[in-house]
């Protein structure tokens, strides 16, 4: 079973791989160039070389674990947590644990060989933001979890596989995630303050300074963030304060689809395919344990995260969480704003 | 002038660059790859070739800017912040920023062009540790620091440059690094409950436990972290309660550097020369608006971190502060204790 380790000192949880862990001497000669491309077992008709189906959208005929699919999503062959048992926590003098309870999933979001997401159909991504919502929904049922992370890692030095299949992952945890919960307090203490929130503040204040923004399409804007970590950092969020992505409505999901392609093509073509991260921030789910379901509904407001790798973070970031931003937020969103994707 | 932003949300500060920002298009088509060595200016006999050195260590005979130095330390020739100016902290609507002040410095840890600290004396380590100390004293003279961040980037991928001289890096900055004031925020939490220091019982944990630990040298204790982010991740910190860094005695610096060579050495000889970091955290300047001034003393134990960068930090990581460790630090442990250096 994997760990989850709490640091005791600055109280970040992390997750320590037991029966997938390497041998020490597995890290002695690791490259960090792209490896070969491995053969595909994400492509309609290979569903036999993946675990069996968890969910699956089919608007075809076919049978649970054969073709006719158009999103499918399986259990990881290499999880990261586990999904049977009990957290059993524990302490040890000073360090907390559990058992690595958790899931881990992968969203397989076409049935074709595509590698980007960019470059699927807006009808195509909106199924796949569907599927997110439904398995959102279903692992909410499950009471040993606090959050789900939904997240895209594209391409290899954002940690994508040696598949080039368009796919993305998730994973619940029986934690609330650090930095998700960093967000949660900075937006309830403004909310405590002001009444208000911030993230629906930030939108009118980045309407009203047009500067940083690159989409306003429906009911969802495209910005670069005022202090953004990374050069070309997108975040979309809802124009509408919102602080469930569960919640979205139907014609919500095709709007979200057309503005994260169209952002997510604009990257692919401004920046000659980089490798990219998303990350969806929705609210924890409302259980009276999880400390922030209260107000969460007024404070938080959910969004999406992405972020191109196109520098190293060096020691100074890691050290520090102090980031250096080689461009300036500004000239980032025009050129954005300025790349053609018709 | 670079510029300094907060995020308003979690309070995270980033640097901007302004003036040696790059172009949008400079990132078309990054490469993650090593590129080819450049000509060293770092070695005796080129000091013309870097700015007017700021500091240097002379045993022999020599002029400044000259040869005849052991350590010397230079301005950035691409600093991230600069040294000239006032704050000017203002704000606009949500957002604040102030001018990116600070030093951005590159301290040569040796005349001789050697990449790799681990392979220095231990005599020579020490004149950096004492060049590091030197350093911290004398910009704490400058008010308008809050905080210098001594640091390593080794090898490419670890953020290390075209150059292959070994040499570390200081930035002194006007606000608090965030994670930081995590520490300074969580270790005196746990002080205020225990009337203890959080790092001086971990310490006497580790040597009970005894798993976790690598090197245990006169005044210095080596361990692997509980909760390690990164495999092989170490942590050196004094056995002995102390919160700064620049208190360090003669014979405690040559202590010091005699268990950072080792530890060094373990994972160069163990792991193939791997990239790595440092960083060293020690408590931020006594000044009464820093707001941890007061019982810094009590609280904080200043400590070295040095994270190995053999894996790919994905987008899980990034969006959730949720790290995922695919070797158990016990592992890591038993691994290092068993490198022969000699």
């Amino acid at each position: 079973m994997p760990e989850l380790r709490k640091d005791p000192i600055i109280g970040r949880w992390v997750i320590i791989a037991t029966e997938r862990a390497k041998r020490p001497d597995q890290f002695q000669n690791l490259s960090h160039d792209a490896p070969q491309e491995k053969p595909c077992p994400f492509c309609e008709g290979k569903e036999s070389e993946t675990p069996p189906e968890i969910y699956a959208v089919r608007t075809r005929d076919g049978r649970p674990n054969g073709p006719g699919w158009e999103v499918r999503v399986v259990p990881s062959i290499t999880p990261f947590l586990r999904i049977e048992g009990d957290l059993d926590r524990t302490g040890r003098g000073l360090y907390d644990m559990m058992n690595g309870l958790g899931a881990h999933e992968i969203i397989i979001e076409t049935n074709k060989h595509i590698p980007n997401i960019a470059d699927l159909e807006n009808e195509q991504i909106a199924r796949v933001i569907t599927c997110y919502i439904n398995r959102l929904l279903d692992l909410e049922k499950d009471t040993r979890f606090k959050y789900v992370l939904v997240f895209k890692n594209h391409g290899w030095i954002a940690g994508g596989g040696r598949v080039k299949h368009s796919r993305s992952q998730l994973i619940a945890t029986p934690v609330n995630p650090k930095r998700v919960k960093e967000e949660l307090v900075g937006a309830r203490h403004y909310h405590e303050l002001h009444e208000r929130c911030i993230f629906c503040d930030l939108i009118q204040q980045e309407i009203a300074q047009e500067e940083r923004i690159i989409l306003d399409i429906d009911g969802f804007l495209a910005v670069v963030p005022f202090a953004s970590r990374f050069p070309f950092e997108v975040w979309i969020l809802p124009k509408k304060h919102n602080c469930d992505f569960t919640s979205l409505l139907e014609p919500e999901r095709r709007e979200l689809a057309k503005i994260l392609k169209s952002v997510l093509l604009k990257l692919k073509i401004g920046l000659n395919d980089p490798p990219y991260n998303y990350i969806i921030h929705t609210a924890p789910f409302k259980r009276p344990k999880s400390g922030y379901w209260k107000t969460v509904d007024e404070d938080f407001h959910w969004h999406i995260e992405i972020t191109p790798r196109l520098t190293r973070v060096a020691g100074f970031e890691w050290g520090t969480g102090f980031y250096i931003c080689p461009l300036p937020p500004e000239h980032a969103a025009k050129f954005l704003r300025e790349v053609k994707i018709d």
